[in-house]
């Protein structure tokens, strides 16, 4: 997906956001946005949202002392979703369709999102998830669930891109799922190099668990969402190897979607123009197949 | 009211929303917002939000053909606003307070706001507003409705700041209902010298037909809110001269919310840093008197 005019506000507003998370006093915020506006003229739109979310990151790295911003961040999401993985189980365990609601609950945990909405209560509207009704999880648009069980039951090698920290746990619960399905299948669970907002990285994969059902592996760069031109040669290896791969999040599917491999997009809509772009409404869960056909479910 | 750096990516969002009203093409809307950015340094964030609003819109004029690029919208919205002038005074005339009715309906009538919304529907959010029954009215949140009769009852110069084309007809309805109570006060109507997005020009209050009931002046200037700094002299005398100032909208307030003189806020929380400022919701409709003191209402 290519950038739009409609994501430059909304980026400043990223950049701002992010500057106050990295505590920057008011002075050095205006400085991080006036510097952010001076590369603006300089940005094409051809390259992904992704690609100009990183530069406005960049610029808070250099006022973060840690050079890792959001690492406190990502530390409490991570303990908030692991104490959840009881119940998550339980809802799983319960349920008529035990890979749909695992695929659920791996899209409902996109609510994790600290780049696009910094002051969220993640306890809250975890909970809100998990709750016995089903009726605070919005309601689906896109769900190419049957697609989704075909292509996962031929495929050897898949390859699943993280998203953030916290939200983990919540691809945890889909990867043993499939996995005790399929024991056999190799799952890669491709995390970031370096720290990018609230991104995971390799210790929160670990910190979470996933390192037991996945192979852990990082995807070379510090770009939210995933920039191929950036990633390494070894990421890019298993990528075009990769029968299937599962795509958390909105970053994953702005810089993925014109992709021609089986990819399965599983995020939350989040803003307008993904909205726009996907047909769906704000706080829609999507599980797109790019490589669907007409009539093929 | 200074300017908040959460107004930056808003103002982004108007220049961007301006420049599709006045058909510019992407490469030119690109460019714009390129040109906006190149600014953003160079401003400081002691200014009032008006005045870096109008740098933005200054930018939409130099490729708007007629440098009004709003006039259709403006004639629009005053045609609409018109043909429900006889509902309006319905609603008055069927009221037990005739004065309070005209007061919610004049704040009302500031919904029409293409600086913040461009593509609104105002026929359909008119009709809400005037629907026999209020419940389409957001909640009152600050509403000095008692100072408003003490000051008006002792005023022998109201000075009215107009807002936007087509509000003008909801302010009408608020000027005829104080003359009829109060024959012999003098109201000026101040609306813009030169186009600035929908703001009421001397063509759009005659339109409206205010200028039988209030006399019409121009304030001085091309900014939106009144930037007393960049007014006319003659403006600014009879501002000095006015025993109560009743000021239509947030970009009045947000460039006169630190005067001390007898002012009256009218308008619609329609942004989150107004809200924050004054404690109110968006959505709500406010009528703030700055010179209230405690347990004098």
């Amino acid at each position: 997906m290519k950038t739009y005019l409609d994501c430059i506000p909304c980026f400043f507003r990223q950049v701002l956001e992010g500057a106050r998370v990295v505590k920057a006093s008011p002075k050095q915020q205006k400085q991080i946005i006036d510097e952010f506006a001076r590369k603006i003229p300089e940005i094409s739109l051809k390259v992904y949202p992704s690609e100009i979310a990183r530069i406005g990151y960049a610029l808070l790295k250099k006022i973060s002392p840690s050079g890792d911003p959001y690492k406190d961040i990502k530390q409490k999401s991570n303990r908030i979703a692991l104490r959840m993985l009881g119940k998550l189980r339980n809802k799983v365990n319960h349920s008529q369709d035990r890979l749909l609601t695992a695929l659920e609950l791996a899209i409902a945990g996109n609510i994790i999102d600290f780049g696009v909405k910094n002051n969220l209560n993640v306890k809250m509207e975890l909970k809100k998830i998990i709750a016995e009704e089903n009726k605070n999880i919005p309601k689906k648009s896109i769900f190419h669930y049957l697609e989704f069980r075909r292509v996962l039951k031929e495929a050897k090698n898949i390859l699943y891109l993280a998203d953030n920290a916290g939200e983990v746990v919540f691809d945890r619960i889909l990867v043993e799922e499939i996995k005790k399905e399929y024991p056999n299948k190799n799952i890669y669970y491709a995390v970031k190099a370096k720290p990018v907002i609230n991104d995971a990285l390799f210790e929160d994969a670990k910190a979470c668990g996933i390192d037991n059902s996945a192979r852990v592996i990082s995807n070379g760069t510090d770009a939210p969402g995933t920039v191929l031109a950036l990633c390494s040669k070894e990421f890019k290896r298993i990528y075009k190897n990769a029968d299937m791969v599962i795509s958390k999040g909105q970053g994953n599917f702005e810089s993925l979607s014109q992709e021609k491999r089986p990819i399965f997009f599983l995020f939350m809509v989040k803003c307008p123009v993904v909205a726009k772009e996907t047909g769906c409404k704000l706080g829609n869960i999507v599980l797109f197949y790019n490589l669907k056909k007409n009539g093929t479910a």
